[in-house]
């Protein structure tokens, strides 16, 4: 071994140590969530700050500057390894860029402004959240400019990135702007197509352990591997800890099965990805999934396309039926594929983004893009907040939303806990999954087939080949050109719309 | 503040990174055992290594030793203060004094011979056994060398103090040589009265939600802070978490609710001590349990002193007929006062260690400590063992254990796993229960009458006064004369079995 391949192992060791302790705090996060009794979150907290502490030491270790410096003019390096090489240069400068100081007190005030937003919000009260709000954005540009600098882009881009590597604002106002053309009106399609025919709503209740267990059943079908991961419980479902032990949750209601159901396949989604990272690469920057709108993009390809398909949908109500229609009496009449469909299928102009059907939600994250946009490249300050949203959300959705701002600007704890740049995901991810999934079907039929019978192996297989397996080793654009033969582009997903909508009965 | 005082605070700051670090590997611990998927264990064991690694780094920082010495000559610091230092000059001399390769070999031969054990234990094979237990026991010895040098001690005395700080073998055996003594004879006499009045044996099934429940009951009389802690399932049982996140876990069997519910009340003594601790000194050496004995006193004092008592059985039994007895039928029969108390005081002279009832548990553990104690000073070897452990069964308890190794010299997982100078914590902690109880008791009456009634509030108070809340402030002994009045006195243990035993009806 010469020595700067030496150096390599040095920097692969480094990261391996770095991705072994991030592995124990996904799982203490998990715990926290899931498991930990109420009045241990104060300890926890503090012990979760001292190994985030840890990890950011080492990811900073001034060690890593040489190892870098070497390893990037190695040309003996597999294209894995210059890869990963590249990731590990990311973390570095992005970790050591933000002073010591200013990342405290970020942490200090994202933690008091997202306190005072739980009772801001329900009290509906703007004016004791705006002076909190506007002490965080000062440090948040601050971030923004210093990361901005590094990366030679605008300082709204530069969160973004951190996010998304390689995209900026520019690439995705481009789609969003097709989006914001096409969605208002066929919205207004949508909705008038829908009152001709609209859902039963379901009569529970529908008993928990057997939610929990349709929920395991079709896991099992998507090809979640229980052996290396589980499903509990949790106030916010999400897809937690590590490819190895994979844990997602959901939230179950007994009135009804249908957004737990949902749930569940949608965590499953990013479980697959995780699962299906190449465990040659566990543990390093490069066997990390793409990036935030990649990881939504599987999740929303299960939910979205694939699961409620009319195909997998027809698969599906039948032990639906099994599971919640003995002894229900009249309630059978509701579970059947049509109305199963139609609940599925629903399409409401709503206030609330996370209540939001796959019709809407893009225009509540196009208003929230647009606003954190403008307020991190200083064009309008938080003040302006407000009046900015309420005309937007009466553009896009037509929706009144003044003087109501726990359904407005309020109802969402990103901003009060300093995330940035991070709206975006959602929709590159809805997007994204469209085109996957119609390029997956169309180059391989028996996956449309096989969903209709519940099997999900050629879907999984395509998208392991295709996305899991390769992680971080090329950029998120490149991996959808090889994906797809093309960068992102909104039309798929605006096809996939007036498929499913103009024709739905 | 002044420069040493500077320095101390450093040390603790540079502990309480320490003991976060530590909180966290304790809930991946517990996860570990109660949560986490089978085939995630790999990974786990890798990530916990790695953490172990950063913890082990951390305390034998070089920075420390200046600390220490600054701080051991600073006589500004309070009594709390200096048995802090105290307990880091243990832990930085003990953890500084083992070369690196020493202590990965010990891990990666403990890991084989105890992977190995689990194969030969259930094939009787010693023979495959002692090559592997040999080579383990050279690296054992050599530590327990460097270890009896720093400490000047005889070699296994220095594996001893690791779990009980200041006990020596000396000051063991003569409390050890009392119970070798007393405890044959007494266990024919008891054996003779136990023929005259046997229990019923209880016949289930008893459903296993309602075990669960009756130990969260028993565990909430205890006073166990649910705010702070869980009860769950593992395959051993054990308490792990952290003081400010107690996990307690049993086990199940639906043939019987005694075991479990006994184990709930012995894990939850264990949790009382952790949940008792200085919150003042979380996270620092002095605020720790006192040592393993200690522990043990803690959980043995709740299931064998109180909740053995006539006075808590008494109470107990209407709570477990109100569980079982409704739709049992003849099964009422078996669930008076009289049965219980007649099952949970059976004495039977078994092999098995972990099956053992009171009477016969220290002969058990002399008997081992007898072998490690020689092993390791190399008085014997490895190849001995079988010999002497039968020799000693038959003159300890009367049993033969020839050619039996399973249920004889490999029953544990303790010597295949490296863990020597464990086993006298058990009945050092048996024999201080006894004293502790013996003292509480006679100082506050009304001890007693409330645990009849099933309030454990007076017996908690007086251990969280005299021993929870002291830390590791003082040594054992010191601990134990001051709630006691003595050094620990077998007398008491001997004493409290007369009682119970010789006139149980």
């Amino acid at each position: 071994m010469d020595n700067k391949e030496n150096t390599y192992q040095q920097l692969q060791s480094h990261f391996n140590k770095i991705g072994e302790l991030e592995n124990i705090a996904e799982i203490a996060y998990w715990d926290e969530a899931t498991m930990m009794p109420e009045g241990s979150g104060e300890a926890r907290g503090k012990s979760l700050a001292t190994l985030s502490g840890v990890i950011h030491e080492l990811k900073t270790d001034i060690k890593i500057r040489d190892w870098l410096l070497e390893s990037e003019g190695n040309n003996s390096l597999d294209l894995w390894q210059k890869a990963n090489v590249f990731e590990i240069r990311r973390i570095f400068d992005e970790c050591s860029a933000i002073p010591v100081d200013l990342t405290e007190k970020l942490e200090e005030r994202s933690f008091q402004s997202e306190q005072a937003w739980r009772r801001c919000r329900s009290a509906n009260d703007w004016t004791s959240m705006l002076p909190l709000l506007s002490g965080l954005i000062e440090l948040v540009r601050e971030k923004a400019q210093i990361l901005g600098e590094i990366k030679n882009t605008e300082p709204y881009d530069a969160l973004l990135d951190q996010y998304e590597p390689g995209v900026t604002s520019e690439s995705i106002e481009g789609e969003f702007d097709k989006l914001k053309r096409f969605l208002p009106d066929f919205l207004e399609d949508v909705l008038t197509i829908q009152k001709l025919n609209k859902p039963t709503p379901l009569l529970g209740p529908f008993e928990i352990a057997k939610q929990r267990e349709l929920g395991i059943q079709v896991m099992a079908s998507m090809g979640f591997d229980f052996d290396k991961g589980r499903l509990d419980v949790s106030h916010h479902p999400f897809c937690g800890g590590t490819p190895d032990d994979t844990r997602i949750t959901t939230r179950y209601n007994e009135d009804g099965f249908e957004e737990s159901l949902m749930g569940v396949i949608h965590e499953t989604g990013h479980a697959l990805y995780e699962q299906g990272l190449p465990s040659l690469w566990r543990n390093q920057p490069v066997g990390l999934a793409r990036s935030m709108a990649m990881h939504e993009s599987q999740s929303l390809l299960m939910e979205m396309q694939a699961c409620r398909s009319e195909e997998f949908l027809t698969f599906l109500t039948p032990f639906i039926q099994e599971k919640f229609g003995a002894g229900l009496g009249e309630t059978n009449a509701q579970l059947n594929v049509q109305n199963i469909r139609l609940l599925y299928r629903k399409v409401e102009k709503g206030l609330i983004r996370v209540d939001a059907d796959e019709v809407t939600y893009p225009l509540h994250v196009i208003l929230r893009f647009e606003i954190e946009r403008d307020l991190i490249n200083g064009k309008i300050e938080v003040q302006d907040i407000p009046g900015v949203w309420d005309q937007k959300m009466f553009e896009y959705l037509g929706a009144n939303t003044e003087g109501n701002y726990q359904d407005g600007c309020l109802q969402d704890v990103h901003w009060p806990s300093g995330l940035f740049g991070y709206f975006p995901s959602y929709t590159i991810g809805a997007m994204t999954a469209a085109q996957l999934f119609r390029t997956a079907t169309n180059s391989n039929l028996s996956i449309m087939t096989s969903l209709a019978a519940g099997d999900f192996t050629p879907l999984v297989g395509w998208l392991k080949e295709h996305i899991h397996s390769r992680g971080s080793s090329v950029s998120f654009d490149q991996l959808l050109i090889d994906a797809t033969g093309e960068p992102l582009n909104s039309d798929h997903f605006i096809n996939h719309l007036k498929a499913r909508y103009q024709n739905d009965t």
